[in-house]
């Protein structure tokens, strides 16, 4: 049977000329051809994208609901985005602003293996939010950042990624870094009792991210950081679903901030094609997202959504100790802070630095 | 040694705040953290991005020219790519205008094994301009499909793609519809004399795009097409290292309209990763990108650049047999037109008004 994935789009356009607005758009994201040259009913009544709504969205702009048929997409993740705004990222005055997809395509693509859920295990970290850091700068050796990770987990933080800059260059290749971090952050886990997870940053072809995760593995580490946008969606959907017994961090990069709505593209997107947790800018640091978006992104990431697992949501991006009740107000228990060079700003005092986050975290009263 | 590749940002930002912001800029696409947490020299001296130049951009705006440590990018074109806009991509109002690398990195990533000259020679086409096509709708059987190429090869076109939305559906399945396509494109030529190259589009992740390698060259197909943008950099750029006898042609799809600028992302960045032709939205279609743009775009995918062979340049999004003139004009002979939509509605007169547009670019005066 053929179902339809209702694709909502903000389009700036003169009242006067949405609705041929939004037909251009239907045709665009499914024949790219006129109607007028296609003989084949079929083709007509199940393929071409057909405007389901249209509503003012305030400012000039609309929203055009248009339903694509699932069979255009099937199950090929970098199709789904292709599919959805393709071509019509190539207009400057189109914004994908929301999808719906049937149980069966959701079902299809399958999400989290273990979200919010899997973290919380891992960590047996339960009702509180979580802590995140970042190791950086790109450029240290192997053995530096080794010696910052081990700081971080001698604070007690819960989770240690790396910059998503480091990447497999010279001064700190992946197979000489990633087990050299790992060993660290195990050996101060032993000594306080407390479980931190390495987080190491994937990078290149899917090949290359196959051996870095078999790397990974052996060097004990069960969870990783990829940028959906710069390796392609397809890359990462294929990995999630051939390493079942790995958490994924998906990190924004190349994400854009208005073309692809933040909440839809982090918060549902990147949920859709396993993202165990999504990292994205929160208001008030170093970008420009509205709290509004923010919130949107959060809630978009752990809403109810077929049968697929929530995705934790990590606000990130020149966040601070001081703002920690303020974040978690906003935010909730069901969320990841991630404070990365705030953090290391306190140089000699980062273990107490990074201990004082955890501690503020931890006595976090949400009923406040 | 340490090389630099200079990054030329657009940002919008007041005159009196534009130095504070273009060093945040150099640190957001390097290091990420505040300079003063950072202890290690040589990260001080040779991995955070340096601010060059800044110049008024006009419009309340200001080019920013950083330097980035070429050994934070090394050869992984989706490194490239994340160290060239992944974070400030999400800022808004920051554009990433241009990028100028040493010949090392040049060299390093390779550029089009064929360019301009690659389908030229195939083609036995020298001298003018060069004409393609595009068969969709999506939805069609491999049969109707295959049909349709027939006719257009039968008008003497150079060129025929799949539409970009035509991937491995199961309406017409890659492996079924690219030998059935290309032996009726076959069969036509050699009815004809003249050489046809038909252009399958790759779809999946890296092992899929491989397979679709096979399954087109054991069907004598020695070109295909990838959208960069939504397969990932990383991802083509290993196709082109691996193939070598494969023409590559580039969709913009996902590309966006503005916040890379187009003549950078689509004439240099994905020449610089391995394609040989670069299809893009021209202006005076159903895309809102000017002529200035279309022209500098053009003018980026064939100037002598390092030692990278020149990409062609393909106009397409709405053209027409009545604008052969104008386009060519505009464009010169190094130029393929991509006309699909405006064929198709010829419907029972296919070949004919193929042929009549085939006639049209062959005989264009370029000295009038």
């Amino acid at each position: 049977m053929n179902r339809r994935v209702e694709v909502t789009y903000v389009v700036r356009c003169p009242a006067a000329e949405i609705d041929s607005r939004a037909t251009a758009l239907a045709i665009e994201q499914s024949v790219e051809m006129p109607l007028s040259a296609i003989a084949d009913s079929a083709v007509l009544e199940e393929i071409v994208g057909r405007v389901e709504r249209i509503a003012p969205a305030g400012d000039g702009c609309f929203g055009v609901t248009i339903g694509l048929a699932d069979a255009t997409i099937g199950t090929d993740a970098g199709q789904l985005l292709s599919m959805l705004f393709g071509n019509s990222s190539l207009h400057d005055d189109v914004v994908l602003s929301d999808v719906d997809v049937p149980a069966a395509t959701a079902a299809a693509f399958g999400g989290p293996h273990h979200g919010i859920a899997g973290f919380r295990e891992r960590l047996s970290a339960h009702g509180r939010a979580l802590t995140a850091t970042a190791l950086k700068p790109q450029g240290l050796t192997s053995t530096a950042l080794a010696a910052l990770a081990e700081k971080f987990a001698a604070g007690g933080i819960d989770l240690i990624k790396d910059d998503h800059g480091i990447a497999d260059q010279s001064a700190a290749p992946f197979a000489e870094r990633v087990p050299r971090i790992a060993d660290a952050v195990q050996a101060a886990g032993a000594r306080s009792g407390h479980t931190t997870l390495y987080v190491p940053n994937l990078s290149g072809d899917l090949d290359r991210m196959r051996t870095q995760v078999a790397c990974a593995r052996a060097a004990g580490v069960r969870a990783v950081m990829v940028a959906p946008m710069v390796a392609g969606f397809a890359t990462i959907h294929t990995l999630v679903a051939e390493c079942p017994d790995i958490l994924f961090v998906a990190h924004p990069a190349l994400g854009g901030a208005s073309r692809i709505a933040p909440p839809l593209l982090f918060g549902k997107l990147f949920r859709l094609i396993g993202a165990d947790a999504v990292v994205y800018p929160s208001y008030g640091g170093r970008f420009g997202y509205t709290i509004e978006t923010c919130r949107a992104l959060a809630a978009a990431a752990r809403t109810p959504w077929h049968d697929l697992a929530p995705s934790l949501p990590v606000p990130a991006g020149g966040m601070t100790r001081e703002r920690v009740p303020e974040l978690l107000d906003v935010y909730g228990a069901d969320t990841m802070l991630l404070i990365g060079g705030a953090l290391l700003d306190a140089k000699e005092n980062l273990v107490a630095a990074t201990a004082d986050l955890v501690a503020a975290v931890h006595r976090h009263d949400y009923m406040r």
